[in-house]
């Protein structure tokens, strides 16, 4: 294990080692120093030049965000919007989709609260209907009860591919050749996926993608992307305009930019851009591979220790896992074990069966801890983390 | 002038100040220290502690946020959602209201290209009829026109406050108060206002009331507010929601938060918000009326120093003027004048037809050059750029 990867100097370039034992990058993960130093440089030197001098000085290195956001996911860069946070990423996907009424958008047992609630939307104003695909034995979007799904009135399908909790990888790939071979627009949320694992665009075959840069990419709070396939830039009209999307051309008449940026609004953070491209570039540096195979290694790792002890019990799902490792304690709430843990200098996180409300129905599950390590963690802080928790309980 | 304002205190609170003569507000004001420090303090603290952690932490603070921008435009703080720039702000409200097929929507004819390409879109989806209201002589909004476009089939009033560039003022409480009397939905861009001049919602009488933070107010770049009068929180649906505005109540169900906030995501910069918290307070504490007064003195030293050329003509219309003043020069394009300026560390702004094309189109506007300058300004830094102006043509 980390032959490729200097730990010792990742743990050095990051600010927040140290402080706490931090095991929740699926919540916020540690910004790397090379980050910070992004935000930070680019909001002095908006103070000192103007906000909008420090874009014009700046605008070859904001402009190369597109490239690096677009090489991390195989796209090309007029796929790529830059956008404030996941949800208005997908969002904007969603609610241009034009859907016929009566049709169906298909989606998965573990889909987020954040995209339900706009399928619900939808549904009501637009006359669809929403259908929630079985999860096979193990626990995932069970492939073959897709393909029975399938059929003329299929609108749209909409996947988290890897839920806010629950330890699932859904098979986002799998499930985008489906998708092609019959022709269905195909919606992605990959928010907790980029950064913990390889997003390839042409391998998932997804129509859109949406993500955030403050999980396992390591980048600022209020950031995110949209890709959108070249295909539907010939026709997608977003569902709200300003004139950066939509140049006003004549007085009855805006044309829609020709690329994704038809998404993106006039006005944005540049300091938060320099930190998202400046998460993406240090990841790449450090390898998609190197990072996931030590993601992996470390949440079998929390999964283990954890295992060990009979008051825990594990409730991660799914053949393939994540490094989002979900469990609950006997005889302790979920919300007293954090908080206890967070005064000890350990940071995980609770979450709330409405988040992925229909798996927690379908599986009676009650408040959740969840413990996400990141590559700059270590088994020596996760056993912390554990023997932590075994006391308390 | 200045009794009660303490010029050297402020700019010495500027960091920009004596980098350049920065005279452009109305694009990207200078941010004051305090500024500043609550955007990078804030980062640092997410890169210490964690990004949920820091918010946790500063939760106080961040919601005393939404106190300041209630407070500075008197308004409830149920009333206010913090948005990432004003246009995110103005769309929210402008595509939740429910417009009747065949209804009209009033605006004035120096209205902003962002609000008008969204009516252009509005308008074809739902057939609706946009009616640009005639100025008066001096080039506002004319009233008496207004009153006479009024009937049952107006949907909307929809106005740019304080245009881009040209000016002027529009006359927000006379344009509140002919809605509020038909009953009309009022909704007031008010972009370049906030900061420059007192806003106070119930004198406006508007229902709506969109604002960004980087221009007049100070704040950092990707932050803006929307007001929304709490009579519209019984019944305005967002035109997009995620589960922070509508959280996910039971399987088939959502439910609408009951304050403004209904129209903001999950995730946010709360760096950024820190930022915009820190310049309304910082604002505050100068007095909006203070700051008024002075930008309207500054201003109107602006406009005799350029007057004084022949080569220059002033393009500004309105009795009632703002910071922002226009004007084209004889002989030299706005952008090339701008560009020159900028090489000598003199920061003004040039605009485009584009941004409003009605007014541009009637008034046979060219490219303009705009400068603007703010409370921390001097007389000196305007006599200096408007020398350099005219030692170029």
């Amino acid at each position: 294990m980390a032959a490729a990867i200097d730990i010792e100097r990742i743990r050095r370039e990051t600010p927040g080692i140290g402080e706490s034992i931090h095991l929740l990058a699926a919540g916020s993960a540690l910004m790397p120093a090379a980050v910070v130093d992004a935000v930070v440089n680019h909001t002095l030197l908006e103070a000192r030049i103007g906000g909008y001098e420090a874009h014009a000085k700046m605008s070859a290195a904001l402009d190369g965000v597109y490239d690096s956001v677009a090489r991390h996911i195989n796209a090309g860069r007029r796929e790529i919007a830059l956008m404030e946070n996941a949800t208005v990423a997908w969002c904007h996907a969603f609610y241009a989709l034009p859907l016929r009424s009566k049709s169906r958008i298909l989606t998965c047992e573990a889909e987020y609260a954040a995209n339900y609630v706009a399928f619900l939307q939808r549904a009501r104003k637009d006359d669809l209907t929403i259908e929630v695909v079985p999860s096979d034995e193990a626990g995932a979007l069970d492939i073959d009860a897709l393909e029975a799904a399938m059929g003329d009135d299929v609108g749209l399908i909409s996947i988290t591919w890897v839920p806010t909790n629950g330890g699932l990888v859904n098979p986002a790939a799998r499930i985008g050749e489906i998708a092609r071979e019959h022709g269905v627009p195909y919606l992605l949320d990959a928010c907790q996926a980029v950064g913990q694992m390889r997003v390839d665009v042409e391998e998932i075959g997804c129509d859109f993608l949406s993500a955030t840069g403050r999980k396992f990419l390591r980048g600022p709070r209020g950031t995110g992307f949209l890709y959108v396939r070249e295909r539907w830039l010939e026709t997608l009209e977003p569902a709200m305009i300003d004139h950066f999307g939509a140049p006003w051309v004549a007085r009855d008449r805006y044309e829609l930019r020709d690329d994704a940026r038809r998404f993106e609004t006039w006005e944005n953070s540049y300091a938060l851009r320099a930190g998202l491209g400046a998460a993406i570039d240090y990841a790449d540096a450090i390898g998609i591979d190197v990072i996931e195979a030590r993601v992996k290694y470390l949440a079998e790792h929390c999964r283990s220790a954890l295992r060990a002890h009979d008051a825990i019990r594990l409730r991660d799902i799914g053949d393939k896992q994540c490094a989002i490792v979900s469990f609950t304690a006997e005889g302790v709430a979920a919300e007293e074990i954090r908080r206890r843990l967070a005064e000890a200098g350990v940071v995980i996180g609770a979450s709330d069966p409405s988040s992925t409300r229909i798996d927690s129905e379908r599986r009676k599950l009650p408040d959740m801890l969840r413990m996400a390590p990141h590559y700059y963690n270590t088994e020596a802080e996760i056993e912390r983390a554990v023997e932590r928790i075994t006391s308390i309980l």
